[in-house]
C-alpha cells in the first residue's frame, strides 16, 4: 500500500474526540476533586461493552497506584478487555502506598458495579498533586452521576474533565473507508483525547490520554500497534523532561465499524491503515501537549537527520528540545543557533562539527560546521510564528527523528515556582 | 594518613586565589573583545619558568578552536610543560573553522614571543559567543600589555577579566604543611580562580577554571590528580544541563615551594595531602559556580545515597538537579518532594519507592515512598537560607553522589531569552 496515497484518503473528523469512533460514550463531571463545583474533574470513557484494549505506562519507579492497578486490569501484559476508563484530575494518587492502590481497587470495583462489568474491565488514571491521599468520596458521588449521562457529546466535557494547567482541551479523531477487500465498504474511525504537561497544585507533568476506534483488532495486536505508534508520537515528546508518576495511555477497538468481520491482523493493508491513522491522531494529540506546554508560547519542532544511527538522531534532537539555553532563547525571538550547535554537541551522538548543516525555519544558520550569515530581522519575522522548525543534519549517516517540545518562558518559572498555597 | 585529622590542618589563604601559590603571577587587562573601555577581557596566568601543567576539556563535540590548540600543547595527553594561559572573554572562538584555530595558534605564538618561552608551552582558552570569527588584533595588543604588569595582586584582575555573565569572580587558596616526610617543613599552596555559567551575548554557558600550586608534581602525575578531582567537583555542578563547547580546566605545579625535594609521587601521604587540598579548592569553586548560576537565587545540594551503585546515585542525583520542575519549586520556596520524587523515578537508577527517604533542609518529607506530614511553616524559614539541601536514600545499595545547581528563576529566563541585540 503506498501510504502518501492513502493519508490523502484520512480526513480529520470535525470536533471529533473519544466518541467519534463508533460504540463508545463518554462523560466529564465535577465529582468534588477539585474545590471550585463548576470545574469538571472526573471523566469516564464507556464502551457499550467490554472490548479489546491495550495500555502504555510511565516508567517512573514512583508509579502512581492507578498505575499498578491499571497494568494488573491488563494482565500485566499491557492488553485484555475493557469496558471503562474512569480518570480524576486534582489528585495524582502517587506516593501513597497501600492506601492509595485500595483506593484506585476501589474505584474500579464502583465502576463494575454501575456499569455491570468485571472489576478487571475498568481501568483507572489519576493527575494531579503527588503524595496526598486520593479520597473515595468523589468516585462514590462521580461516577454514577457520569455513568447517568454517558453520550457521544460527553466526550468534549470528558476532554475538559481531565485537564490539570492545559489551557484548553485537547482531542482530534480521523476517519477513512478501508481499502482493505476484506473490508470493503467499512469507513474506520479512530479518535481521541489528552491532557498534557500541568498541575493544578503544582506538581508533576502527566500524560493521560484515551484513544477509541471502532476497527475490530484483537487485544494483542492492538497493544502492539499502540507500542509502536507510542513510540513515535507521544515518546517524542518534552516540555520540561521531567516523566511524569502517572503517565497513561489507553486504547480501546469496539470494532462496531466492522460488525462480524474478520479481526485485523499484523502484516495486511488493513493493519497499515490502521496503524497510519492512529499515527496521526496520536501526532496530533502529541503535537498539542508540546504546543499546550506550561507557559509556552511557540510549538518547537525539533527533526535532526544524517545522524549515525535513528538512536543517535534521537539524543541529538532530544538533547536540543531539552536546552533551556535553545528553549529561552526562542521564547526570546533569537536565532540563535549557537545553543543548537552547543546541544548537539553535548547529547554524545557521533558526529564531525565540520560536517554538521543547521536550519532554523528554514534559514540556513550553519553549514560545514560554520556560520552562514544571515538576515536576522528576516529570522524575527519568521520567528512570529505558532511553530519553530529547527532542523540539523549531522552529515553522519542516514539516522532521523523528530522531537517536540515548547519554549521556555516566563510564565513557566511563574507557573511552577509559585507557592503552592 | 587520616584524612579528617588532616583535613583540619588545611586553612583558606585570606582573598586567596590563582597566584597564591608560589612561582605565579597573573593579569587581567581591557584588550579590546569588548566594547566598554572599564570591561577587563583578557587574562594571563604565568609561571616564572616552564611547569609541569595538567589540563581537562570538555568533551562537547562541536568544542572550540582554544580547546582543541591547548589539548595539542599538552601533547594530546592532557598534560606536559606550559608557561602561561590566556584567557579572553566575549566571544568563545567556537563552530569558527580552521580561521579559528588559526587565529588560537596566533594567540599562543604572540604570548611565546613576549614571554620568551616555546609556543607550544603557551596554553589558550575563550569564552563568549559562539559562531564569529575571533579577532587577533585585541591580542596583539592585550598579550604586552598583561605581560608587562604581571604580578601576585594581578590574580584578582585576572578573575574579574574572564567573567562574563557572573556576577562576582570567583577565587579560593588553601595552604598546608605537609606532614610527609620527605617534604618536612613544606608549605604547599593551591589555589584558582574559575568562571561559571554565564554568557555575553548571550550563548553558551562555558567554565574556564585555572589553578596553581607550588607543590613539585610531574606532569602525568598532576593530569591524574586533576582529572580524579575534576570528577568529584566540577563535573558534579549543573547550571542548566548544558555542557559547553569551550569548557577547560587547568592546573599548573610550580614546585616552588620544595626546590629541590623530589617529585610528589603517587600512593604518598604527600600526593594524598595534595590531592584533598585540590579537592578543596575545586569543591569551593564548583559551589561558587552553582551559586553564581545565571539568574541564580539559591545554592542546591543534591545528595543521594544507599543507591545500588555510585553511578546510580549520580544519575539519580543529577536528574533531581536538572529538573527544571525541582528548580522552580526551590525559587519559589516549595518544599515540593513531590517533584524530588518523579525526578528520582524517571532517572534510571534502580530502586523500590517503598524503600525511598527524602529530607529537604533536615526535614524529613518522605518515608518508605510515603508522604511525612511537617510543619510547612517551618519549612518556609529554612528556604531563606543561601543553600537548600535535598537528601535522598534510595535504600538500594551503598552507592552515594553529590550534585550541586541552583534555582530557575526569572532571571535565568530573561538573562538567557532577552534578544541578543
Amino acid at each position: 500500500m503506498d501510504i502518501d496515497e492513502f493519508d490523502a484518503t484520512i480526513r480529520a473528523v470535525p470536533d471529533g474526540g473519544v466518541t467519534s469512533a463508533a460504540g463508545f460514550v463518554a462523560e466529564g463531571v465535577h465529582a468534588g476533586f477539585r474545590a471550585h463545583p463548576d470545574r469538571l474533574d472526573m471523566a469516564m470513557v464507556v464502551a457499550e461493552q467490554p472490548v479489546p484494549a491495550a495500555g502504555v505506562f510511565t516508567t517512573n519507579r514512583f508509579c502512581a497506584a492507578p498505575v499498578t492497578v491499571s497494568r494488573e486490569h491488563l494482565g500485566g501484559q499491557g492488553y485484555g478487555l475493557a469496558r471503562a476508563l474512569v480518570v480524576n484530575s486534582g489528585n495524582a494518587n502517587a506516593a501513597t502506598g497501600e492506601q492509595g492502590l485500595a483506593v484506585a481497587r476501589e474505584t474500579c470495583e464502583i465502576a463494575s458495579q454501575v456499569l455491570g462489568c468485571e472489576v478487571e474491565q475498568v481501568l483507572v488514571a489519576s493527575t494531579g498533586v503527588i503524595g496526598q491521599q486520593l479520597d473515595i468520596a468523589p468516585f462514590e458521588r462521580g461516577i454514577p452521576q457520569a455513568c447517568d449521562a454517558l453520550s457521544r457529546a460527553g466526550g468534549a466535557r470528558a476532554a475538559r474533565a481531565i485537564m490539570t494547567t492545559d489551557t484548553h482541551p485537547k482531542e482530534y479523531a480521523v476517519a477513512y473507508e478501508s481499502r482493505d477487500l476484506t473490508y470493503a465498504g467499512c469507513t474506520f474511525t479512530v479518535g481521541g483525547m489528552v491532557k498534557g504537561s500541568g498541575m493544578i497544585m503544582p506538581n508533576m507533568a502527566t500524560m493521560i490520554c484515551c484513544i477509541t476506534t471502532d476497527a475490530p483488532v484483537a487485544p494483542k495486536t492492538l497493544h502492539t500497534l499502540l507500542a509502536d505508534v507510542v513510540s513515535d508520537t507521544f515518546n517524542k515528546v518534552t516540555v520540561d523532561s521531567d516523566t511524569s508518576t502517572n503517565d497513561t495511555c489507553v486504547l480501546f477497538a469496539s470494532g462496531a465499524a466492522a460488525m462480524g468481520a474478520p479481526l485485523i491482523a499484523e502484516d495486511t493493508d488493513a493493519y497499515e491503515e490502521l496503524a497510519r491513522a492512529l499515527h496521526i491522531v496520536c501526532e496530533a494529540l502529541a503535537r498539542g501537549i508540546a504546543a499546550d506546554g506550561e507557559g509556552a508560547t511557540k510549538l518547537v519542532t525539533v527533526n535532526v537527520m544524517g545522524a549515525a544511527s535513528d538512536e543517535d538522531a534521537d539524543i541529538a534532537a532530544r538533547a536540543v528540545a531539552n536546552s533551556p539555553l535553545v528553549k529561552t532563547a526562542i521564547a526570546g525571538h533569537d536565532c540563535n543557533w549557537g545553543r543548537v550547535a552547543g546541544a548537539l554537541g553535548k547529547s554524545g551522538a557521533a558526529f564531525d562539527q565540520r560536517n554538521v548543516s543547521i536550519d532554523i525555519m528554514d534559514i540556513p544558520v550553519c553549514r560545514a560546521g560554520l556560520a552562514v550569515p544571515f538576515d536576522e530581522d528576516e529570522a524575527l519575522r519568521r520567528f512570529e510564528a505558532p511553530e519553530i522548525i529547527i532542523s540539523a543534519d549531522l552529515g553522519a549517516g542516514d539516522g532521523s527523528a523528530t522531537i517536540w517540545t515548547c519554549d521556555l518562558t516566563h510564565d513557566y518559572v511563574r507557573i511552577n515556582g509559585d507557592y503552592r498555597s
